[in-house]
């Protein structure tokens, strides 16, 4: 089976596997797993940020940058399809009772003039603005880069606002290496950011949260409260430091096989490209085969090839570390069968 | 003065005063204020409900809606101007843990085609969504009726998926009037309803939710927790009789007012009005007088009349019961002034 | 009948009613209420703090207090029989997400070494008490003042460790009445407090919070959400003001009745008092009557006197204005023929 | 270094390591990591719970459990040193918006006739009873054993009353051993049940939540929230089966050291025993030390072993894996010198 379903489901690498039976281990309660330490200051570094804290995935990161800046009562502004506000469960407002304001962006990026105007005022009947919430890259947009120049201009309107602006940077690295940028080239514009071990970064699981030390700190009580606060979680630590510190130029090969996978795809009468892909998702539509979803990825699977449903007439094929170029041929191959 | 800000600013009539000292009161915490009882029972029969409850605003009246019919972690579908997103301080997350799900609407009226593509399916990353909220009037939009067909169209649409619609009929008695209907015919297209007796209906305070009796008894445990269990509220509750049984019908002459004054205002020059009142809401774009809202409300206010801002570039001005038709021509007199 | 079930239940007086009639209103939302404006004043004033708000119950001003003060994760010290913990329906962890630490009290007192055991120290596994809460006088016990010795011996600790201390005060004045002291000795031991207009005050509705300016500010956007938020509420307030300025001192007498009830209770052989009553409260103890809670009501109704259940073998037996000396001569003959 | 601050920092076995290195892993989100699979129906069939989750923590067990059996606003019965009340960073009122009614036990038993009194009658200003939580062992008053008789006439009061039973085991299965009973001997009197990996069962990371089907699916919904939902999750898997299957009978080893502990601190002049060990906890009162604390631990820590402060004058030492009876003698050893 050829699993283009989602970069969530790969397998870790042996040196992972080795580094994970290697590792040195504590409490991190006590905060005495030096694991979980050299991680949290080496992610503290890449992203140029004073603190960062170890999470069980993005959705928790996310989340306690909401807990750790909001209050009841305030609105955050988000992406009309951001993962935050699409796929969190609705846990922003169900955790921090938060109002999510939803801008819709063109393939990630809001206009930063919208932003601009869903700030609001201080009256007695709006709940307070407290939080800018971008995602980079934009995951329903097909794994879109939100571009530096975009951030800068909304993070300079939320400065002139005193407002935080956090990065649901899942797939920031993408983004980075998709643009021939340093991940700080990114973070320069935001409070806060999270970002994944996992996804093409390739560990089984995990993800940081950075930021100011202040805020980390109230992250760490807010993930405690959650139960995220992990005992040995070192073994998990010393996977991360390798997709750190081994697998991010790697993701110019997914970018690649994504390229090569698109370009094949244009070429298939009956399927079309919804964009072009800037990193590692192509999303394509298949409404001209008169298949529904779930008719396409049944056809699909047959021919040994998985992918998901992402909307009405959509289908997402995503490039990860265990898929290779040779499989992308046989998933082309396979697209061409199931038309 | 001329006060056009708003329709809440009416002095109670004369009959109101008299009905308030005159009225028979209990302790509406044990079920024994008469009066209370009374304007329940009516309003119950008006809105065709089983049943409804007596609350101290058109917010409380929402915001029990959603608390009684949603638990957190849900989503409720909401026109993306709504006074229920818009105006209550983002309570629906802060109070209930809900995330909105805005949807724009023309007019107030949101696409039931759009209703249903927000509806959630069955998913461990979605919320469930457990509520539509409908607005009728819409403020935002002037004051806009929503027709019952589109009512009854996004009806159809969460009857078969099994949501339940809740009406903000904050202006519920206008849109009945304008559209010589009986208010059943828009609150059959609802599961429950709030309405206000100030505004239009004239009383100094109060509003009702009408709906299920079993949805109308958690409101009510809710109501406490909030703090609007009142004591003696007959008092309000007697002005309110009035307002439902004597002030509806009255509502066309504020309509006719609106009327003439958009009329008067599309011959004036420098002004544009943003849409033919329905109902007593009239906006109005100053754009093209060069004069910001704050500049342009300060000179109109030495002309002897009050309006407010609406939004960068438009002015809301609202009539009612104190405002005559006389009134009505010192304002287009002074607006024409103002330019 | 003669009803003892709650001072909750007088009727306002002809004095008030004349006030209501009268009333000079405008619209609260936008500050325009004048007779609001005064009553907050007066409160304010009366109360010694720098600023107050109507609300429409005890309950809104306690739970604004809460939400002024508090944030999710936060712990509240209150007494375990304390209105705001009993009577409540959880609304502090329900609206603001807090954790109550109940200390159990004597006639209403908590010890001062125990509140001061209940404050959490610094650590991640804690929330962070934000909060100590006293009622005064104490409902449940009977109507206890808690003296001014222990609020001082408390608020010296809340001081020490800059923790704000609330006061329920719904029956502060009896406090007051009943110690010979001014309303101020005992608020000097609070930063905000909640009193209430109805209840011995004679007032139909309504309750006020006091406190420091920045927190009745944040009280009034609360407010707001809740639904709090009323429009030509002074018909209301024109009571309360009567309230405060004319029906204080009379409260006096109340006590007289109620202390004359218990007198009377303690010959009469099968009743037992629970406590000799400091204010207008009497709690007694039918357990030797061999009747249930619901036949000794039952049978008391028959003889044309109402009171309420209050806990298991216990009934509350409350004076207030509609009840006068001559009332309480003929609730003592009926009780000794329940007997 | 001796470490007998908690049993939660053991280092993992060899076995574990070996376990974890060779763990087939899936992406869970989809529910495709076998290892995890293995792990949730092996803990539901030794639970005797119809369906098992895995989360990261023993707070998130129990605050999964609280969010998917209560709603806002309603009421939880605790004991008044619980973990779950005294640990969790009051998390049940900041998530779940639910209020904790304390009832006092001894040695972690509630009174059963004390339970009943607190749960609430139908009442608009009652909170309604949800869920009732026990802790076994209970960890604040030294890991005592809560008696099967003792649950047992608790979850009757609570079936009649039809309200849920929740047990934070995170040392249940020391429980069971100290008992020479079943871990299903006592979880027959629980509707759902929570238990930890790590502590005495070696594990690095990890604790299950135990119930009824539509619960556990429920809580998996609030896993997916709160972040807790992990990809590879069957690393930490791996090692909780060997917890499982291995680890548990020799429990009874650790009750033994701490046994040892207890004896000989008798013996020493100036500690007390708190009480008797039931299982791995020991706590003594060092108030006729003449030293605080800190000053306590840190002399002890001079001697080569670490505890932790437990209360005002107390302090707790924890036996598990890591520690052997050679480790106990030598404790003993630098606690004499410690005096």
């Amino acid at each position: 089976m050829i699993d283009l379903r989602s970069d969530t489901l790969t397998q870790p690498t042996k040196r992972m596997r080795e580094a994970i039976f290697q590792a040195t281990v504590g409490d991190d309660v006590y905060g005495e797993d030096p694991t979980i330490n050299r991680l949290e200051e080496l992610a503290a570094e890449m992203l140029g940020k004073e603190s960062a804290v170890f999470v069980t995935s993005g959705t928790q990161g996310n989340q306690l940058a909401v807990l750790a800046y909001c209050s009841p009562g305030d609105e955050v502004i988000v992406e009309s399809e951001s993962h935050i506000f699409f796929y969190e469960g609705g846990a922003i407002s169900a955790l921090a009772g938060v109002q999510p304001r939803a801008v819709q962006g063109i393939k990630g990026e809001m206009n930063p003039a919208a932003v601009k105007s869903a700030l609001r005022s201080e009256d007695i009947h709006f709940p307070d603005t407290s939080l800018i919430c971008l995602e980079n890259t934009h995951n329903r947009s097909g794994g879109s880069v939100v571009s530096t120049e975009n951030m800068s201009a909304i993070y300079d309107i939320a400065q002139n606002a005193g407002i935080p602006v956090h990065i649901d940077g899942a797939r920031l690295f993408n983004a980075a290496v998709a643009s021939n940028k340093k991940v700080t080239d990114f973070t320069q514009y935001c409070d806060s950011v999270q970002i994944c071990l996992s996804k093409g970064l390739g560990s089984p699981v995990g993800s940081l949260l950075a930021g100011k030390k202040e805020v980390i700190q109230k992250a760490r009580k807010w993930r405690k409260r959650l139960g995220g606060g992990m005992r040995q979680a070192g073994f998990l630590a010393a996977s991360g430091i390798i997709s750190l510190t081994e697998m991010v130029d790697r993701l110019r090969e997914d970018h690649e096989k994504a390229l090569r996978l698109a370009e094949a795809i244009e070429e298939i009468k009956g399927l079309t490209l919804v964009n072009r892909p800037d990193t590692n998702i192509v999303l394509i539509n298949i409404e001209n085969t008169n298949q529904t979803n779930d008719e396409f990825l049944e056809n699909l699977k047959r021919e040994g090839v998985l992918a998901v449903s992402f909307g009405e007439g959509q289908i997402r094929l995503t490039t990860h570390y265990d898929v290779s170029f040779q499989d992308i041929e046989q998933a082309i191959s396979a697209l061409k069968k199931v038309i």
